[in-house]
């Protein structure tokens, strides 16, 4: 069996959608991670969480501490 | 006695209910784990968390943090 | 002096009440447990949280991240 | 010094009162405990927060997960 | 450089006043402790939050867990 | 490159504002701290959050336990 | 693959923004930190959470402690 961290390993250099804990929800590309699961998103947009999920921030480079994260939509 | 890990790994492949922490639910194909439950679900759906359990959002495949689960029906 | 874990061993097989932070409340046959607390329920049920506990839902066997647990009536 | 866990030991097999986050509270017979300050209530109630401190329930034996206790009044 | 928990040796038999999470304040005889910071007190009180601090309820004694602590005044 | 407690180091017997969880602000004379970010302050002020921070309690001595930290401005 | 802690020390000396749990949003240069993300920043401030991001406060050095973090913005 891969284990869940493979599929991450998968996922670099790829678009990923990250929904953070606090109704937060972040599109970027993703650069690297750890085994906290702590990320780097590149060209990183913070979107609204209504249905059309606005872009209300731009970061070109931004580091999520891991225990923020609910789920990465690889 | 089989421990609570063991019935996941006989769920592997198949469609699993997520049950996270801030009223979110999730359906989908269990397709691994790790020691921290975190697990990758395959076509996975998040439903509302009204009586009909309506489908908001697909992910051909997302990664959700283990400490976000409340419980996983099997 | 018998430590907690014992009587959770005793309880193996037996139909618990587990009280959940969230304001959830399950009930049914504990089939195994690890150090962390996870618990494979099985025939359980989620139950409303009024006076007269009524059936919400049905899983026929789902394991609950320990970390959840307030307490389990043994 | 005797230590915090000292106390708990002298205590066993006495009535406690253990109050817990989320405003619940809890007396009963303390039967066991462990490092992780998880313990065996038996001949539990549950109380209300009143000033009366009415019974709401009853269990023979409740294992409570440690992480949920505030204090226990010894 | 004393580290914080000798100033806490030094306060042993002292009155202290233990302000908690979720706006729970506490005085008493601080009787023992542990790395953990779990605490003993003695002769405690519940005070209210109000200017005043009334006495809301009394304890012989109580052992708090430490991760409810914010600060104990020594 | 030195480290964030290096910088703590240096402001031993200094006066620090201390911000922490739960809308708390307290300033005061840092007399010691551990790795924990335990931190014992001297002629510690409890302030109020308005903007002109007025003094609602002092304390001679309090250990704070770290983990309520959110930030020291040195 | 570089991992997360990577980009950190590219950034150190640079202006970062950091995001805190709790509304908290500070800006500043970023001029150590450790593996638990403890940060040390600069001639920091704090900003408002409104689209202006306007100064509430002014810091000539902070520790930030790393659990309060949810993301820096390199």
């Amino acid at each position: 069996m891969a284990r869940p961290f493979d599929e991450l390993t998968k996922a670099l250099g790829k678009t990923v959608l990250v929904r953070l804990k606090g109704d937060r929800l972040l599109r970027g590309t993703l650069a690297s991670f750890d085994v906290h699961l702590n990320i780097i998103l590149e060209n990183a947009e913070e979107l609204s969480n209504s249905e059309e999920q606005a872009i209300k921030e731009k970061y070109p480079k931004i580091m999520v501490r891991g225990d923020n994260i609910i789920f990465i939509a690889i």
